[in-house]
């Protein structure tokens, strides 16, 4: 599994659980500006290295900003840092000199044709660079797990979600090249809260890199909690590494995708087109996401250019169980005394 | 209450219950071009007159296009008459002299100001034009309880409907005018259908009308039915019809809704805004539609242009009930003999 | 001739030439939001009934705003007031009671078929409900003349002109209903400029009224001579009337046209088709506009609706010369000591 | 310089000329799907360097499709090879292992910054997956100058010229890049047209690969002539290597260019902003294109990314004389009887 990301509290939960999990190995990590600037996710991502004690994956820097459209920062959701909350600690590792796209298609192209997943948990541009500059190479990829989008709803807007709203046309490419995509969006990640609960259960494994990510889900918490009366912040991009680690966890349905570049109020939505969806289980209530198992279409669907698998429901427990087993695995780096260090030095 | 309707399989139930349901009373019906050219909406209209006997209510013709974009005729839902099915009658009323727009602003301007609901269940562009041709008529309007939209799903794309598709421009004059607007869109109109046990309910009244009617449901739910799956079609115009005889009918949400008129895959979405929807009783579940009855908004959403209340669940027992009444006080109007006795002659 | 517009400096010019001109029956004067807000461009037109002394002829308000768009005010090209520079006297003539799209309505039905033509010099949402409210009558029209648009270039955007960017969607549907278009756009309107020599001109009239041309032409001119270096300001709407006054003053290629509605860059711009244009006599220069008076086109280029004329050549000596003789038979209407009069009450 | 092409007849006028004149230093080729497939004019580039006796330059393959939108390939105009007309010999260079893309890359990495142009003659799918996988190195270019765009006209559609329609988010990138760009477009290739005086000269030079041209120009000029009644077809790509040789070929203005991504008639277009034009010379015509040197903008106009040089005017004596230049320098190059022995063979 190759990790794109763009830490991101959410990222840095996901890089954790990806390099805890025993059933994934984690090739690569690379970056792209998102959830704060390149810059800024990049030495987060190094600082998450000392963190989780991750040796022996390279690091590599990606895409600066997005293919064609504006460039979104939510400073509001992550901060100034992009990983406000808890201090973080120096680099864990170098950066790789080979671009994010170059590392992508090297690993891809060293590995068993069908053994490389990509992971994408922020905008899609690296991936989307990727299979335009080696084509050759799309159908070596065993798939694309990413987060982002959502059918019900949308965060930045009404109708889309922020990893696609922050390159659409990215989006619209990695929806379209000849790859598998599992699609884990806001329908799903919302139905995976970190509530006191669950916060609880996460505190009990009681080590340092539990109770940093016990801060990063406080300080991101805040804003979900506050302005939409959520009992928790969602679990965004570690559910997309869980389903990768661990299949049951997400319930998908097969259905047309695609993504609306040029809406005035819908540019970055993801159209999901469940027209045919139908399940004998939920006679009433057609309109319901994710009923039918079976769901058919019919080709010829005009502008309906990908069908991939659109994640519906989730196994929360399950998540949270693999969540809390890739930190036991872990265990203390002592990278919180190292922290405090540095606080002194400032 | 006024009538905009293009009958229309759907449209025919709606002007019978709006015509057989005594707390509406019915002051005109108007008709545009939408399931079938305006020419045979308007010839539809006219026979249903005769059908429900209805008398004293002023029919008038109206646009035979839409506003801007082009035209869409969906001959494989209604067929080539707008109302295939039963033999229709002769017509039943005489057209009235003035243009849709006309009689709508007259109807307004000599009825208390408060007191006329319009109910637009085909394409909305009388109702575009009424409130763009007399501005100074808006705020006498009750209220447009309208046929039209959907959060969860399109039909005629992924996720358009067809009533805002044919005539999106107009849709998003009426969403935008100072008037409140009630949706009922698909995500209720898909939960009240006709299923073979409703039919068989509506066939107990036994009247020549109620026979009428379930040849109509037959002809037009095949096509849900082998097409979708649907175990009978949906009664989308009636509904809207039954939310303002009885609003205990419907149950809304008040939420921002803005029309997409530019998307390459969403023009014609009713672009629904639940992002801050939050219902302590379904805390497993914040994407679902329709939890929050307290839904709060913030001012200065940017790019919502309009207030409304969406639909978001119904008493699909009511409906029926209403439709039953509806059809048991129209009685038998004896317009069989005269429909088979066209039949002779043709 | 019906003139439909938003006074507005070069509206006001405009006026009085058709008032003045011996060849144009001025049957109606409507309004429109443009250049100000209904309210003012309304009053400035009752205004100027005192000043050009024109009577028997009805004024009447149309719409306030445009027929999906988002309003555009242009303060500071024609002040707060819409025709600011010189003090207005009162109203000179009682507004109709009718909507100006009832008062084009009656006009078009009373006369003969053929024998009015429509001289919009603002947005053209009047028009467009118009055509859509009464589309029996559009047949009626002897033809549409209209200012607005441009091919070479835009004044509000680099791709669009005010008066379309100001209702594109109504634009649109001017240009595709079933009656000839004549395009007085920016390409011609910025050949008849107000320079120095043409205002000496414009003053040896030596009337009151050509006094207060010559004083709107100061305020106006300025912007174009300070920001965009013009020697003079462009006299965009009388030349519309101009053309219909006599139809040496405006060279035409017919040609398709279509608006752009949904551009991110281009909204509001008048595609105009000139790929098949060619003239023997200019061969060094093929993108040259309106070389070819016989300017073929292919029925079934896609995309394109409407075929129309389009000015690209002005005769301005006869501009000038029309103009000055429609002023000279205005003559002195002494409104210029009303004027003073209403200035020392204040 | 590297050219970047689409063989295509112009595109291999272009290469030769390239190739024979004597202040270009022709540092690679690169090839990119448009005038027909990527496998297409990757194999009418290699016959060209047979046909040139180009050697010491490496050919490239790069992008097989458009960033996001659909592929368009005009068989109507360059035929079914995509360069239809003479017959075509054996390749004559081996392809280069790199991808088109990194080629780029490691030419303008190992020359001097400032040193290496690019000169696309194709859609700008290469160039902008240059620039956005390789954002470090877009400074070190000294420029693109591209054949694409045009202000009158467009020849795909009213509006939009080929190369931009091919990929109209590409050319976007390359508009809004750190780097300058001059803009040959239609306004300019129009004036440079294979008139039959001109063939006459370049027959006078009596080599076999004169013959050749002459041979490409009229299969490529047939359309011209007969669908747009031009005197012979327009030199498209070659006026852009031209204006690389020798700076006095192309005059140009200074204003700000953007791309239109998403509209309705206008997708593809270059909108180039030309409203603050103006010069003492030509004050009877401010619409004209090109007629101040010293054009100004003012900063901040919105939706405007990016400044660049459009070209206005050439001196096509000038461009022939190059072109001449070069193919007499080229000489014989035996490659037409190596070209009978195949079609013996076949």
């Amino acid at each position: 599994m190759i990790l794109d990301c763009d830490p991101g509290h959410d990222d840095a939960i996901a890089l954790l659980l990806a390099w805890g999990n025993p059933s994934i190995e984690l090739l690569g990590v690379t970056t792209v500006a998102g959830n704060q600037t390149l810059e800024k996710v990049t030495a987060n991502a190094l600082a998450l290295a000392r963190i989780g004690n991750i040796a022996g994956v390279p690091f590599a820097k990606g895409a600066d900003r997005p293919l064609v459209g504006p460039q979104l920062i939510p400073d509001e959701i992550h901060g100034d840092s992009g990983l406000d909350g808890p201090r973080l600690p120096a680099p864990g590792a170098e950066l790789d000199r080979r671009h994010a796209v170059e590392l992508i298609a090297e690993l891809v192209r060293t590995h068993p044709a069908g053994s490389v997943t990509l992971v994408p948990t922020g905008t899609l541009t690296n991936i989307a660079l990727f299979a335009r500059t080696h084509p050759e190479l799309v159908e070596r990829v065993a798939g694309v797990t990413l987060m982002g989008g959502g059918h019900h709803t949308g965060n930045m807007t009404p109708a889309a979600e922020f990893n696609i709203l922050g390159d659409p046309e990215a989006a619209q490419i990695v929806f379209t090249a000849a790859w598998d995509v599992a699609m884990v969006g806001l329908d799903v990640t919302h139905k995976v809260l970190a509530t006191p609960e669950r916060m609880a259960q996460l505190n009990r494994v009681g080590t340092d890199v539990a109770r940093f990510i016990a801060e990063l889900v406080e300080f991101f918490g805040a804003s979900y909690m506050r302005e939409r009366r959520y009992p928790g912040p969602p679990m965004h991009d570690p559910l997309a590494v869980a389903a990768v680690a661990d299949p049951r966890v997400l319930r998908t349905v097969v259905a047309p995708v695609t993504v609306e570049t040029k809406g005035e109020h819908t540019r970055g939505m993801t159209v999901v087109d469940l027209r045919r969806t139908w399940d004998p289980d939920h006679r009433d209530d057609p309109s319901a996401l994710g009923v039918a198992d079976d769901y058919e279409f019919t080709a010829g669907d005009s502008k309906i250019e990908g069908v991939h698998r659109v994640g519906v429901d989730v196994d929360a427990d399950l998540f949270w169980q693999l969540l809390i087993d890739a930190l036991t695995r872990i265990g203390n780096t002592a990278f919180a005394n190292q922290s405090k260090g540095l606080h002194h030095d400032q």
